[in-house]
């Protein structure tokens, strides 16, 4: 048989299915190949080359609980992906560009980024967070998961326990089971993670039965999924901890910009405080923000990971990570044999915007212009909520920043747990099934929503019901429509009227 | 102390050092912070928090080889990256770009790729490459490197061994260092990786010292550092041998395009084949290039890197992967759970260059045209070590593939060695003087050259004095020129008359 060659190429795709312009659809090189190839004989099996690390790993469960393509339209309230409408690029060109900056966007970078970029996002980081230490760094990152990955590696061997709250980003528990680390959750209040909580298991750890966790993983503003945000008093009585057990802190803060404030009936459009001059959101924005671990922190132990996700667009992969020297050295390095670190094009991308374009004042105007705009989403997802979910068995908590809010479902009121007491011994299996339902549903009504039992580390808290929302994704004109969707859902599962609130 | 305000950002950096525009500087971030937190007292030291992995780790060596801008000329014969002349973006515009298109780009991906440039690669490399079985499938990557270091994790232990080309890219040894995985040369000859070696080393190894290697590293076209090239039946043999003894290959193979052929003496310019038709090109490039162990891999154990730094530019950071669906499966869940794979707006770069811009027929017509001026830079740097380079002293190949010249002295010929016979009781440790004596006068001289031991996994292969060029970085006009200052120094180094050839 001859080589493949580009006319039968065209032939091919003339008579394949067209392409997915989904995001992130799931696909493989599968569809693209020739029949010839299909009917050739397969591999081998390598079940026995695999490493202890990988063996058994299969990548990401909430990737793969996205919605995927259908014909259906279905409001999305399940994945925390921004809307392409709050992207700061509608178009790009790179032709005003200087030949140098454009040659080092395209060759070969530091591991650390761009002076151009680092200079930017160190200034922007002295003046957000103002370190009391005097050795910090930043480096840029591919992303905060690829940071994360990182930081697991820097600080972990196989068989050591980490702590994160109770609920989390399930990406951070599956990295580190791919590393062999185990997962310990922190319960949770109205402030997140609880400090008592921690001072408790570390207080009783049995060292020997694993050594003593020495890294804490916290989201602690607009937490994924549960939408809580740590006081200034509960930063400062975790941070306490961590000197006292002498921990890590991994401060994951990808919604710290996301300042949503307090909910505002009488502003539906949230553009109420549109009239802001260049200085007063400056001020605004240092003098209300939430103090970050990094700017409490005194001993350089907290490693802090920012990225552009959630701020500007998710696909450059992108991020900065701030900590001490020693651990940034480490961090370099460590990309100097994998990623390479940030690649090039997005960060002439950013460089041009936020530095040549908009300079610190301009970041910090889109900043909280973007949060108005979410704080106008998070309101019309409340009063969608305050509108159509029944009262009596659904309840949440007003974010204060972020993407997320977290429905806790009152799962005593199941008419197969009013009726059947006997289903009582077995709780777990039966809010599963009852999630599962709900989740399937809402997807035939044409909603998404996303499990909370997906963000559970430890199973002991999995005794609760919990359906994650967010209001970014979906066009803000179905928000409410998707409330009304799940609304019926979940009135449907629990045998409630349909007037009863 | 107030928070730092964006005015006093402008007054630091009125007050700081020009920003450096050489390729991949050495910074940190200290250059960009107020004098206020420069003052501040250190972090403490955590030393002892580092994970097995990380501690003692610091990065590439080969990176902290590059040379460092200065105020000085200095001709890169060293480091191998691509001059920005030959990339294919001049100025780049996503204006007409379909906006979901756009969106996606912008947006979270899926860990393989889009399914716009998947399908192009897809293609590209059935045509390439021919696989000779069916569930074969490929994964965009974040670039060799990253995917190297996904592999390794994938396949290899903690105390593993894996096999390499007695002299190999460091960041392959450095990365498996990394991962706690011992790296064993085997020896080579003028077409590379010897089978006889290879297998000796595999029927003798001693499993009551190590686990036998599972896996075999080999950079076979134009290989980093030696530049040979493996013959078709240097393949089968090798292949043959991973058969015998189950070895995973790792097909390293960034050098694939670039085919120099013979040198052209009579067409110095390198454009005496300028005028093919497109067919011809393609024609050419099918029936010529050499086969890939992908090509004649049977069993699925070949695992394929190909990367984009070498043919369109290093600053993508972007590469694919092809190997049996069962390895891309693995490797497409470890980068959802750390790069998240390939940016997406490189993605959108390459897509719209290869596939609407190029196709399939322009894209082998570029590198084709790519091919034929890197042989004639490659045909510069023969006839210049030709004209000055002292042939009793110095010998070298003329390399088929890729960019580098391997440069092998006679060590024995040194003065020193000539006249202290007692030195020979230890030659590494004089050889090693030796090479550095010559790469630092080189530098003095104003030409960067590489030390061969840089490229060295195993001790046992140090007893050589080698030195690697490049004729990829430098402007063309100074190669020339680059070769006659090195050649200086090696005169000098030797105690040769100027004039002995």
């Amino acid at each position: 048989m001859p080589p493949l060659q580009p006319a039968s190429i065209t032939a091919l795709r003339t008579q394949s299915e067209p392409l997915s312009f989904a995001i992130a659809p799931a696909i493989s090189s599968d569809a693209f190949k020739s029949a010839h190839t299909r009917d050739l004989p397969h591999a081998k099996r390598w079940d026995d080359h695999w490493s202890i690390e990988s063996r058994g790993f299969e990548g990401s469960a909430l990737k793969r609980s996205a919605i995927q393509p259908s014909d259906r339209k279905v409001i999305s309230l399940g994945t925390g992906r921004p809307t392409a409408d709050y992207y700061p690029w509608d178009s790009m060109t790179t032709e005003s560009m200087p030949p140098t900056l454009a040659a080092n966007g395209l060759n070969y970078g530091s591991g650390i980024g761009s002076p151009h970029l680092l200079r930017f996002v160190t200034e922007h980081v002295e003046m957000m967070h103002q370190p009391r230490y005097s050795d910090w760094a930043v480096c840029l990152s591919c992303g905060s998961t690829s940071a994360l990955d990182i930081i697991y590696r820097i600080f972990c061997n196989r068989g050591d326990t980490i702590l994160t709250e109770c609920y989390t980003y399930p990406g951070a528990v599956e990295g580190a089971g791919l590393q062999g680390i185990q997962v310990q959750g922190v319960c949770m209040d109205s402030e997140g993670l609880h400090p008592d909580g921690l001072d408790d298991i570390l207080r009783n750890w049995d060292t020997s039965l694993a050594s003593k966790p020495r890294v804490l993983y916290t989201i602690p503003t607009g937490q994924n999924p549960t939408g809580v945000t740590q006081s200034v008093a509960r930063r400062e009585q975790i941070y306490q901890i961590a000197e006292t057990h002498d921990l890590i802190i991994i401060e994951d803060d990808p919604y710290y910009y996301l300042r949503l404030g307090m909910q505002s009936d009488d502003k539906p459009d949230g553009q109420g405080n549109g009239g802001d001059s260049v200085l007063t959101a400056i001020d605004r924005f240092q003098a209300q923000a939430v103090p970050s671990y990094l700017s409490i922190d005194r001993s350089g132990r907290v490693v802090r990971l920012d990225s552009t996700s959630k701020i500007l667009a998710p696909g450059l992969r992108a991020g900065w990570v701030t900590a001490s020297s020693q651990v940034i050295n480490k961090f370099v390095a460590y990309q100097e044999v994998s990623t390479l670190g940030i690649n090039g094009p997005t960060q002439l991308m950013l460089w041009k915007l936020l530095d040549e374009t908009w300079g610190h004042e301009g970041f910090l105007l889109w900043l909280s212009d973007l949060s108005r705009r979410y704080q106008s989403r998070r309101d019309i997802l409340l009063r969608a909520c305050e509108k159509y979910l029944p009262r009596g068995l659904v309840s949440w908590n007003c974010p204060q920043y972020g993407m997320f809010l977290w429905l806790e479902l009152d799962y005593r009121q199941h008419p197969l747990l009013r009726h059947h007491t006997t289903i009582q011994s077995d709780v777990k299996t039966f809010l599963v099934q009852v999630e599962s339902r709900i989740v399937l549903k809402a997807l035939e009504h044409g909603v998404q929503v996303t499990k909370g039992s997906l963000f559970s580390p430890s199973p002991e808290c999995r005794r609760m019901l919990y359906i994650r929302l967010t209001y970014a994704a979906a066009p803000a004109l179905d928000l409410s429509e998707g409330v009304k969707l799940l609304s019926d859902v979940l009135r449907e599962e629990f045998s409630l009227e349909a007037d009863m609130v």
